[in-house]
């Protein structure tokens, strides 16, 4: 099984999407390295563009994103992992889903479901 | 309401999902040629990487996406749209859904629905 990582020169964007609700959480990109690292651990693990670097979902918040099924597409040029979100929210804003904004009239509202507080989670000493 | 177009040279993902379902049926690229004309008509238009070219996603085949909601992520750099696929069926192979095969022991195995047979929509004179 080989994927195609070579159209976006070496990252290859990866849907996450709960397991039990079906609902889509975030995207991120991952390089070989995140994820020879997602399969071996079980964890999601991407590589951060702005970071320039590999990061473990969840290795600050502990909201860890364990693998539950992986889908590829039809060109090997994008993952889809259905997962269990540890501590219940994905967004390091505290909401469920990254995707917690509607666009309505030309304006973003907030129509996501708010978990945590992050002053709480990433705030603390 | 402003898109990140910049992260990846002037195009932004876009994850479609079937609004009834919840089941991720593709993800494609945008630019914003893309979206402007994917709000001005309900109907969701990419960007080709390997074409080049603005496209209307059906335009060949008929299996149109209607727009049916969108939503931002927290960084403004991903869309999520859940849309009514026409003709029951993403893929240019005949699956319902791009990600119709999943990774099991290493080995990709076909777990998706086959909608149409693409000789059928596509063979056609």
């Amino acid at each position: 099984m080989e994927l195609d990582f070579q159209k976006l020169n070496g990252l290859l964007p990866a849907i996450i999407q709960d397991a039990a609700s079906g609902e889509v959480l975030m995207l991120g990109f991952m390089n070989q390295e995140a994820w020879d690292k997602t399969l071996a651990s079980g964890r999601v693990h991407f590589f951060s563009r702005t970071r320039g670097k590999l990061w473990c979902k969840g290795e600050t918040s502990g909201h860890l994103q364990l693998v539950k099924e992986i889908l590829v597409d039809c060109d090997a040029d994008t993952v889809l992992i259905k997962v269990e979100q540890l501590g219940g929210a994905t967004c390091h804003t505290g909401y469920r889903s990254c995707f917690y904004r509607r666009l309505q009239d030309g304006r973003l509202e907030i129509c996501g479901v708010k978990v945590f507080d992050p002053q709480e989670v990433y705030g603390r000493e």
